[in-house]
């Protein structure tokens, strides 16, 4: 979207605390329910929700490329399949109705009323019905360290990382929304080398700390989308964190690759950040050598400075920061990954979900799981109540928070937060 | 269900031919169109159509737990929503409606001409919107195989094997529907130790021979299914062509599993034949060594002899037969990989569809794919019109069909045939 000469200067007319996350220059979409009604489609200002069904009945949508129900939707699927050029749209017209000194809507306060309802009074529900999961392997630093500890540390990248942002299909039923509790999951495990596998509850919860798109409908099965087109395939990006249990993992990936080790849940946070949201906060991607494939390559920043953080709250303690992380870390981008993905003609829908792989940066305090952090286990992380961590325990909650920042104005993702429980 | 004791025996008053897929004590479940009008669900016998979404109108679904939109629909998802119990009972009013003697509907000569509907004026649809596909491996033979050319003959199955149906997942987008073609995907592929990858079309593609399930609702997320319980949340099997780039497979899949090699296609049969359809052709799976863990121990029969073919037909020219298998050489049953796929926690939902895995038996005529059949390539096929196979050309078509029979009852699946048409 074409920024306007005083984009940071813009304020709404709903009032929005210093610090918050959803400033009018974000304007995230998801899916709410009230007292426990039918779901709708929502934006955010601050800490109110605008509830995007009720501002259609009321007529602030005209001339707009929508239906009411694309609005009044268990998910944004429906109103995503109007395309990059619907939702721009769309998002430019919350733009004007919610700025200051706008008073087409602000001035009817009887709609006010039905549209702008506090955060407290919704339930947040998931945004999308996911049709396909991809997971994608895209730090260069997370890669290393994984190789470093269980292959050989001075050929730590295996033979095609550096050629291909490698990837792989998860489970879309398991993925569910913050604030859900997970159970540890059971499994098959092999203590050592010399001993059958056992089974039973995974000793080694891990969680990954990445961040995921969600795709328009992209082209029909055998056509291809390609780096300098693949933003007007993505809709926006979520927090995300991609449960692992490392003792399962070890055991049974090899070769097709982790399968219960991690489709037992992911998690994601509620609202969904538009890629036109996040456009202020791009920068360059790191340098690439050897040269990419002529597909791969891309011109421009196709990178986000994106602040992350990791923290660990024992069952009724206090929160530690244990991660500080950035996506503009990942070796390869969402145009390199969605070029890839599709370069031999597979299809994506409205609705599919990508993730980054787990995100780790250049120091130890940035990288993106307990293995790492705590390297294998022999360096436990302390928490402020005297414990120490080498990997998640039942009671803890993992959240994750995010958020861009430039010429003072604040975009973030909120969080999202999961919480374990023992094994069922 | 329970198989009453002159099963052999029933016969329908719609004709079948002889040979057919299709007696009365088949009644497969598929998605169709006439006239381009609205998708609905069918049956089918012999080589009529069974519109089942008249039958409910005109009233013969009275007592049954369904509603008109269960069959007015484009997938078979919300019928099978309700479980096996319910699709149980409506296999049972059809094998009532459609028996011979039984005059109910066959006397409404008027209600027959708008249920009954020869096939050839029948447009088939994909039966299911998939929401999760799967894929095993779970042939010793097709394990051993690949093992054998790629690693060490003396150790082909890797450690794991015996003790887990290995699996992975897969995409569901692109599981296309019998008839559908294809076309030859591009990719990264590595030509040999010392060079750089390059970008082309595929050079070795081949299709799997697999045969897939298709789940209900299964558990809630946390909870398992036991390979007692497997069968109850089984609605039916389909025959499954998981093609397969094996060059691009080879460069990409370490370590995350196989991607772009096969998530440009995987093609399915459109009946969907029941698991109690299947029951009289139960047999013994095979004696599993080591023991494998308590959780996916089974009682009595949970394998099925069904006899598979496939053929591979040059453009223009004649099938020619190059594989003859049967599903009963899987070594892990159906009950095993839904037990196995739960018992983390990981939840189903209706439509989800879970392969096989290659199909491969004892003997080199048996083997499910053109990498196994050809040997790497070392042993081309022949085919009638004097050419040779190591893997698929463009224009050539692969069909796959398979089928039960026992006591004279044949219980089939159709076939699933998808022609390949050149790199776009």
């Amino acid at each position: 979207m074409s920024l306007s000469a005083n984009y940071s200067s813009l304020t709404s007319w709903i009032e929005v605390p210093e610090g918050s996350d959803f400033p009018i220059q974000n304007l995230p979409f998801g899916i709410i329910r009230i007292n426990g009604g039918k779901k709708r489609v929502a934006s955010r200002i601050g800490d109110n929700v605008i509830d995007l069904k009720t501002l259609f009945v009321l007529g602030y949508m005209e001339n707009l490329p929508f239906e009411m129900e694309d609005f009044d939707s268990d998910s944004l699927n429906r109103m995503m399949r109007k395309g990059k050029q619907g939702t721009r749209k769309l998002r430019e017209r919350l733009l004007k109705l919610f700025s200051t000194g706008s008073a087409d809507l602000k001035n009817h306060e009887h709609h006010v009323n039905q549209v702008v309802v506090p955060i407290d009074q919704v339930e947040m529900c998931m945004p999308v019905e996911i049709g396909d999961y991809t997971d994608f392997y895209s730090s260069r630093e997370h890669a290393t360290n994984v190789g470093t500890m269980f292959r050989d540390p001075d050929n730590a990248l295996l033979p095609n990382w550096l050629w291909i942002p490698v990837g792989y299909h998860g489970r879309a039923s398991s993925v569910i929304l913050s604030g859900e509790a997970i159970h540890r999951p059971k499994g098959q495990q092999k203590p050592a080398e010399d001993q059958n596998p056992v089974f039973g509850p995974c000793k080694l919860l891990d969680f990954e700390l990445e961040m995921a798109f969600i795709t328009y409908d992209g082209k029909a099965l055998g056509d291809s989308i390609s780096t300098e087109e693949a933003e007007d395939y993505i809709f926006g990006m979520v927090l995300f964190n991609d449960w692992s249990a490392r003792d399962i993992q070890k055991w049974e990936y090899i070769p097709l690759g982790p399968f219960l080790a991690k489709n037992f849940a992911s998690s994601i946070s509620p609202w969904i950040v538009t890629l036109d949201a996040l456009e202020p906060f791009k920068v360059d991607g790191p340098d690439q050598q050897p040269e990419v494939l002529d597909y791969l390559k891309y011109r421009g920043r196709k990178s986000y400075d994106i602040n992350l953080e990791v923290l660990i709250q024992p069952d009724g303690g206090e929160e530690n920061s244990v991660c500080k992380s950035n996506f503009k870390y990942m070796y390869w981008t969402m145009a390199q990954q969605l070029a890839h993905h599709t370069v031999n003609g597979c299809n994506v829908r409205s609705g599919d979900l990508m993730g980054s792989g787990t995100i780790s940066g250049p120091t130890p305090d940035s990288y993106g799981s307990m293995l790492e952090l705590a390297w294998k286990g022999t360096k436990p992380i302390p928490m402020n109540d005297g414990s120490e961590r080498k990997f998640i325990l039942d009671g803890d909650t993992v959240i994750m928070r995010g958020f861009s920042s430039k010429d003072g104005v604040r975009v973030g993702f909120g969080e999202v937060s999961t919480k374990v429980l023992p094994t069922k």
